[in-house]
């Protein structure tokens, strides 16, 4: 029997860039692949608790959290999802693709809050996943301002506490984004979000031909 | 202008050794003395935030939280508390009592959960006390079967989801406070929890004559 190891697959970028389109089109091509697969997200993917925890980070009822504790309840909310949904689906095989992981954390604390990355953030994120990283992450990017206009206008529903921040913040969230790129050439794809959503997802799925080939 | 910096207090051991009763005593001496302080307790003790993280890690209804998961929420709590309470207090020369700190996390997710401490909960708890430690810790050590009965014969309502555990596990918490006692001689009072309240007290307060020397 082959046994064969899943693969992480991330979609990152701000909201309004087009991620939930782009995974929505990626998830039927899996599909039409025969590929066993897994659709989840962060926060929030771990069951009960990661649901909670999705609550308490996205209600603007919570007030304030400080950066440190913010990071480290995205860090237990990721922690639970590993453990719980990403890496027994990894180890029977699944391909997981996962709506936001690290790359987010270290846009939106490390950049938009500027918490300290090589201090703070990349050892926290060390202790959760053990290293383990997206085997390719597709970051989807737009203008702040665009993204933020978009949100508004597809959403009928008040703003998260994230989105309530200022422009500035989503500025230092985006550049941050375009620097992780510059970091990690071989792992994230870049997307520019203002190309029609079709043109995307056929770059998406021509970056997937390695990992298609090798399950052959 | 003299300016004096509070001393951080914070009294451990199992479930029904007599923290509460011990907490009580000393803050009444406090007050007595005059002594501007402040009580505080962990988890729940970073306000809104850190009442919901609270009830997530104790509520029975949150079912399984991997244990990484769970010592990052207990961190999370922990920078909250220290960002919102402690560490201003402290600043203003207030005394600060505090109802579980970082020992309770080695001795239930160290010792209990057996999660490896070298590698993952001291670097944790580095990132989130940046090296900050009690001026002085009380331990009230009962053995495990003294202390959960006591709980059980005081408490009317159903025990929490730690209060759950095995027997083993609770064993392994009390040993494990016991080897912090001798990790840090110069900081930890170990108290026997069998001993008479006002015995236990009168310890409490001869333990605390140098920092009361200190504010002179």
């Amino acid at each position: 029997m082959n046994e064969q190891k899943g693969i992480l697959i991330t979609i990152e970028g701000p909201d309004g860039a087009g991620k939930t389109t782009q995974l929505q089109a990626l998830t039927s091509f899996l599909q039409a692949q025969g590929i066993p697969f897994l659709a989840t997200r962060e926060p929030g993917g771990g069951g009960y608790v990661g649901q909670k925890i999705r609550e308490l980070l996205l209600s603007p009822e919570s007030g304030r959290i400080f950066p440190r504790a913010e990071a480290l309840l995205y860090a237990a909310d990721r922690a639970q999802h590993m453990e719980e949904v990403i890496l027994p689906a990894l180890r029977q095989g699944t391909w997981v693709v996962c709506d936001r992981f690290v790359d987010s954390q270290l846009a939106y604390q490390g950049y938009g809050r500027q918490l300290d990355i090589p201090g703070f953030l990349r050892p926290l994120n060390q202790l959760v996943t053990g290293g383990l990283e997206p085997d390719i992450t597709f970051l989807i990017l737009v203008a702040a301002e665009e993204g933020l206009a978009r949100v508004i206008k597809s959403r009928g529903d008040s703003p998260d506490r994230m989105e309530q921040e200022k422009i500035e913040f989503h500025e230092r969230v985006c550049a941050g984004y375009e620097k992780l790129a510059k970091e990690h050439p071989q792992r994230i794809v870049l997307l520019d979000g203002m190309q029609p959503a079709n043109l995307i997802q056929e770059k998406v799925r021509k970056s997937l031909t390695p990992f298609l080939e090798n399950r052959k």
